[in-house]
């Protein structure tokens, strides 16, 4: 079985977005993005998304490649770092998995509209969900997310939208790490407890 | 000035309440339950509340009294553990101030409700808000409150209430420690950025 594992930016109130879903917010790290950069690149590697993340996504990731130096670097406009250069190669070789009930295609390298797929089932490496709220809520209440990584930052928004909601149930989970980097972020890893 | 220092427990999906308000998420920690009894109690110890945290406190602590065998003690039903008798004492003892548009009285006692008073303009120790998130909410958002501590508990609440809402600007913290505890809690304590 493949495992499932929740990625997640938020905020020291507990937000994971924005009202308006923009993410200015984010304190930049170059420790972090190196563990997004180091991982081996391919499309066995599966991303899972809501519609409104992968719109995002599908904003951003296909302009950051090795070669294209214009593109935007939220970090540092105007340049790429290698740490981003490397995420983007690992985010548009791996495999996009969309839950839409809106969307009728997609135009993002590897991707593909989800209709009913037993993914767990299917043998690979471990399947990544980053934000994408009502997927990660109705996964949570089904027992299907394996590992949450949340990325704590030193802020707090004031407002914006809860990672999940609706799930009817507490879930207990183990504390597998948690390390503060220089940043001020911290990195909260848990896994859901069996 | 006296310094604000808002202590609050969260779940790891950054809710801070039930929607209910109850507390029988909290994953109890002796350690950390100790850092509450050690604290030397007076009441040169204020406490700021919202009407429907001081309900639910007053409705509790009264009956947390070191010679009260018959008390309610949420971490174990039918005794009271010597930290939860020492934060009685330090919370029974406490000026409690009581923000409420509503309330015409209190009743626990040292309990006030507040009017028109510039708090952090008397001298004393440090000013405690626990919960009451629209007070919270408020003090955040006019840059009162100093020092913010999070108890992130091994679990997820699915859903909730945010400790801060409406608040409009974004407001930069700086991280002060980052500790996990064998329960799997994790204090993360973070300054308001000058």
């Amino acid at each position: 079985m493949r495992r499932i594992v929740a990625f997640n930016r938020v905020s020291a109130d507990g937000y994971f977005a924005t009202a308006d879903g923009n993410l200015g917010w984010v304190v930049p790290d170059q420790e972090i993005d190196k563990l997004g950069g180091e991982a081996v690149p391919g499309s066995d590697n599966m991303i899972l998304f809501g519609r409104r993340t992968y719109d995002m996504f599908e904003s951003f990731w296909p302009h950051v490649v090795g070669d294209s130096p214009t593109a935007p670097d939220p970090h540092a406009p105007g340049r790429q770092s290698p740490e981003l250069r490397a995420m983007g190669v690992w985010i548009n070789e791996a495999t996009k998995v969309v839950f839409s009930r809106t969307r009728k295609g997609v135009t993002w390298k590897n991707s593909r509209l989800l209709h009913d797929e037993a993914l767990k089932r299917e043998p690979g490496r471990d399947i990544m969900i980053f934000g994408s709220g009502s997927i990660a809520s109705q996964l949570t209440e089904h027992g299907l997310i394996d590992e949450y990584q949340f990325i704590a930052g030193p802020l707090l928004l004031g407002c914006g939208r809860s990672l999940l909601s609706g799930v009817p149930k507490t879930v207990k989970l183990n504390l597998l790490e948690a390390k503060p980097y220089p940043s001020g972020n911290v990195m909260l890893r848990y896994a859901r407890a069996k």
